[in-house]
């Protein structure tokens, strides 16, 4: 397994591509696409948040059959909070680039990231597809990686090369969040290609498994976004012996697929609105992996713990009570130790080990400063 | 009802006191003792934390009687984190205290706030106890209510007289909290007294619903003290015909006890660490109160709407965000009707009506500034 350069179109058979299509005031890119040559096996996750922006709702549809082409994405509107006419954009913005395509309609996925309460300008996208279209290209998936972007301070991709019976598989992502969005909140995409050959309920499990280690294991303000996804394309290229069920070369496509997951995860924690320190929550000794997490959590989005660490204050008793709080009868001063790195570092960990189990979770969060404040409280 | 001067010792009945035992280095009140003159229906509260400080595991096994006489407190340490040595002193405080009043230790509730992991310095208690006691008088609510204040920047005290059954019932209480203790948490105290006739049963009922509506209806950062504690004393001394089952008596007397809670739950909310705006949020129209208080909570916990608060941006998505983020399926933004006040002024109201049923809950918070960061980052 090693990481290469590149992004979403590092694997084979995928083109992308990145406008600015007007959306954004600031004249920035805001329009992107990614495509797979041929018809590939398609996962998602989406936010839990019961309130779903409309491309959500759109895409969830779609998605049913397991089986995709294209993800169109804007960025500078949410689509949420926007009626009908939002729900009908939606509809019509995955019609309009399947029809310019030549594909079907439910083998578009389509997602939206920026501003919400405010109608989406879909002339604006009307307009920009047919560029956006005729730009694709196998070597711009960074100006996908560029569209999707709102208050991000930078950009992030990844690819990784990893070797699957015998055969070189690629896995390429690209992410975006970095805490609330303009002038909304914690938005965070992922679009994870690979030219792997996976079935199709493989590719569903090791989403799964990647997603919850990685963009499910951190949180910036432990505030939940509408529009809240994570596409995963497996278009087959690779011709590698197709992974179908739990086997050594499934373990070694997970840990691929997590590893790059991981390191777009901490990537926006790093760039978590006003962040200066970033915190690494180990917990060990759970009953059970989801009671670590649980835990890990509580701490990360503590306001005492993370203020705390702004302040370069270490302070066991604040995540102490943050444990206490989930109201765990068997959890104890007695049975429970906490650990610091040193807190005046940029990097700080806090590991806790409880005595009821074996079961560990690690979850990545930055601290609590000023310039969060400004930020989300200052914003016109 | 009406509101009269006074605070714990309002009552008929009731002694208390407040010294400076040099618990504090700063030197002011830390050492407090609410007596009262016969046995007293007693009841509390506790904090749902699952580590609790020591006092608290001594009172509440003290409370199991009911029946009490004194609730003794410190203020500048919580001995909290303090092992068993931490427990021996608080069993040994009760001891002592009982013995100087001839009193049986089993009568007497103990708390503390203030830094928590650090030793009790117990002989302070020991010198001080004598004094604390040869003070007591009936009008010395007033001193107790100051021993135990910690961070907070108001002394918080209150008393409320009812007629119940043509006798005049009269209702005291004093409270600290403020956000976090120095250097620690939000630890919120309330002491009630009351010179009503009632049942045990009844008294509990009543401290129940009270305390429901108001301590446990405030926040401040959304963290849960290990020392949380609300204690109620009922001698009888109005002798009003004994309130002892759910009729107009017991429904005035919560009414009149609800006031006191909420004045007092809002005084501490005012007093919150950094805050400069004081935010009601009411739930309406939930399938019961439970949701609507969950709901409302969510809500008032959201460091985006918190934010949003201080910098004076009403923003409904973000309300929106942290009602759907608890996941109700039957939630979505189309049967969900958000209001403001104007969010320039000092107070803002957040109204939020559901479509669900007929419940509602109010809860009461304040904004999240730049000064939040800093006490709770740069304390030293």
């Amino acid at each position: 397994m090693k990481i290469i350069q590149g992004g979403i179109t590092a694997p084979k058979g995928f083109l992308a591509n990145g406008i600015s299509a007007g959306i954004k005031r600031s004249g920035k890119p805001d329009l992107g696409l990614i495509l797979s040559e041929v018809k590939a096996n398609t996962a998602a996750v989406f936010t839990k948040n019961s309130i779903k922006a409309a491309p959500l709702v759109v895409s969830m549809k779609h998605i049913k059959s397991g089986l995709g082409r294209a993800v169109l994405v804007n960025s500078g509107n949410a689509n949420c909070y926007t009626g009908r006419l939002g729900l009908q954009y939606a509809y019509k913005s995955t019609e309009l680039a399947a029809q310019l395509l030549g594909i079907d309609p439910s083998e578009v996925l389509v997602t939206s990231t920026g501003i919400i309460g405010k109608q989406l300008p879909f002339n604006k996208i009307v307009d920009g597809l047919p560029a956006l279209i005729k730009g694709l290209s196998p070597k711009s998936g960074r100006k996908f990686a560029r569209a999707i972007m709102t208050t991000d301070l930078k950009l992030k991709e990844m690819a990784v090369e990893v070797v699957i019976a015998g055969q070189k598989v690629t896995i390429g992502a690209c992410a975006k969040g970095s805490g609330m969005i303009e002038p909304n909140m914690a938005t965070m995409l992922g679009f994870v290609t690979t030219d792997a050959a996976i079935s199709l309920r493989m590719l569903k499990l090791a989403l799964k498994e990647a997603v919850d280690r990685s963009f499910n294991s951190i949180t910036v303000d432990g505030c939940m976004s509408t529009n809240d996804m994570v596409t995963i394309q497996a278009n087959g290229e690779a011709h590698n012996k197709t992974i179908s069920r739990k086997d050594q070369d499934f373990k070694k496509f997970v840990q691929a697929l997590e590893w790059a997951c991981i390191d777009l995860a901490k990537k926006i924690v790093h760039d978590g609105e006003g962040a200066t320190k970033f915190l690494t929550i180990d917990v060990k000794g759970a009953r059970n992996e989801a009671q670590a997490k649980q835990i890990a959590k509580a701490i990360a989005n503590s306001a005492l713990v993370k203020t705390a660490a702004f302040g370069s204050n270490p302070n066991w008793g604040r995540v102490g009570a943050a444990v206490g709080s989930l109201g765990y009868g068997q959890i104890n001063e007695h049975n429970m130790k906490i650990t610091f790195s040193p807190f005046d570092k940029k990097e700080i960990a806090i590991k806790v080990r409880l005595n009821l189990g074996s079961a560990h979770a690690t979850v990545y969060t930055c601290d609590f400063s000023y310039e969060y404040v400004r930020i989300n409280g200052e914003y016109n």
